[in-house]
């Protein structure tokens, strides 16, 4: 066993840091790492939280934190960083706010930066959240901007998804159709002492009432507190009526990792052979001169490929 | 030769409406126009707009068009429509007003989704170019909302991007930096008129001040129409001063595309693959049961499908 398992196992957080760097960076002690924990896995439930950013998503875990705890949890919370598709270079959010509002050591956190392709990012998320789980984390709590491709990626890994809209950045209904109806099994109304909020509420429970999932809609605010306690109590009975079917939902969350570290693996594969074959580069020269065209071009090269 | 590509090369509105269709929807004869057409393309110009949403890109494009036809362009635009990853359902954005601008017969104008993965955007945003370029459009002018991926992926299609920053959305240094500095040629700044416009023109001329591409930056606003000439003046320019290196950057995408198409096909073949080999499941089955780990299941597994 590794000395860095060992700390893991232990849930020693100097270990714990280390490790998820190692993970987050796909260094090569990535793969033994895991494969020195996995068994130890399985036991962490996950939540997802997301909404635009400003919507208060860490203040407001933050606040959960203490009430998850009082509900028993062992709670770790990953952030994960919107981050330049091509610079990498992560921005640096309101980790501090959240920071602040838990001030616990039992407490892990830590950010992880969503960089390039989104693959990348569930790939790093699912490992660091074995990393939490071995190390006896019960409950991990996934928070991220946005309602892109990103969120839907970061829906599938999680056990329940809660999304987050405050009345005062620009959500309306356009922004709640676009997208986020789909993934949330929970919908906070963040911000509520504010101006808005009840047209808000009312609008997102006209939207997601029509749904046959019939998702709960809260409002909360992580200012005053105000809805926070039933707001952790809400999860944490979701998270347990759920439990009987977290083999199945297990079970099909491997069956999609597997599927796609195979075919990462294959495409690595197939850009080598291609950058190696003198046909790539004539078919480019043929396609330059308009000799041949995009369709017949890629079926004829993706032939000589597989063959 | 089809009748919808002599609809085509004959600038037929109605042809050219039903080719981007099955374009856009990936429809059977999509290979068959592309090849029947793709020795007639490879002279339109592609200008790309970014920025938020509310930064007033339509209205800009729509006071651009005229005086882009006024320098002798032929101009057609592209809408990339951003679309609920899930649904497909796209939002309906401010085309009306940009429609409303452009009340002239000679313009082509048309919003696409960005429906799914990344490649698929620009797959059909290459084969809509090049139907409107076989119609005679020597101009097609793309718009896109956001600072994602998919501006990085539309960047690497066109021949010039222009990222279009307005003062009351929100855009500030955080979010000039979340990106968009990188895939600039020239930096716009809306809505010059208003409160906080000449800070942010300031802001945006530091950033990019320090990188060594020294892209334009102007102030501009759609409303009074003040400085659209000379940023169609500025467009037009950069054009020109490129001109002498379309056919490498031509050859690149053309390289880019290939690539694409082929490890498309290749993963497509790898997933039917996959679905068909009993071994993907009973790998699951072993990692459900912890009896191997992710990265073993898939190198094992990858190996038996590359075999």
């Amino acid at each position: 066993m590794l000395p860095i398992v060992k700390g893991i196992l232990e849930g020693e957080r100097r270990s714990l840091a280390k490790a998820i760097s190692i993970i987050d960076n796909d260094e090569r002690d990535s793969h033994r790492i895991i494969g020195e924990i996995f068994s130890k896995t399985g036991n962490a439930k996950i939540v997802g939280f997301t909404g635009s950013g400003g919507a208060g998503k860490s203040s407001l875990i933050g606040k959960l934190v203490p009430n998850f705890q009082a509900l028993g949890y062992r709670v770790a919370v990953i952030a994960v960083d919107p981050t330049s598709p091509i610079t990498g270079g992560a921005i640096l959010g309101d980790r501090v706010r959240m920071q602040n509002a838990i001030d616990d050591n039992k407490v892990f956190m830590r950010s992880i930066a969503s960089r390039g392709a989104l693959g990348g990012v569930s790939k790093s998320l699912r490992n660091v959240i074995r990393i939490l789980d071995a190390a006896g984390y019960d409950l991990v709590l996934v928070e991220s901007v946005g309602a892109g491709q990103l969120e839907v990626e970061i829906s599938k890994i999680v056990n329940l998804t809660a999304v987050v809209f405050t009345p005062n950045t620009g959500d309306n209904i356009q922004a709640v159709k676009a997208g986020l109806t789909e993934i949330g099994d929970l919908y906070i109304i963040n911000k509520a002492d504010i101006e808005g909020a009840m047209a808000l509420f009312n609008s997102v429970l006209d939207l997601i009432g029509e749904t046959e999932r019939k998702p709960v809609v809260l409002k909360v605010s992580a200012k005053t507190g105000k809805g926070i306690r039933e707001l952790a109590t809400a999860i944490d009975k979701i998270l347990r009526a759920r439990t009987s079917n977290y083999k199945e939902k297990e079970r099909k969350m491997l069956e999609l990792e597997l599927k796609d570290m195979v075919l990462n693996r294959i495409v690595q594969r197939a850009i080598s052979m291609l950058n190696e074959n003198d046909k790539y580069f004539l078919f480019v020269d043929e396609l330059a001169s308009k000799k041949i065209d995009p369709y017949q071009a890629a079926e004829k090269l993706a032939a000589v490929i597989l063959k």
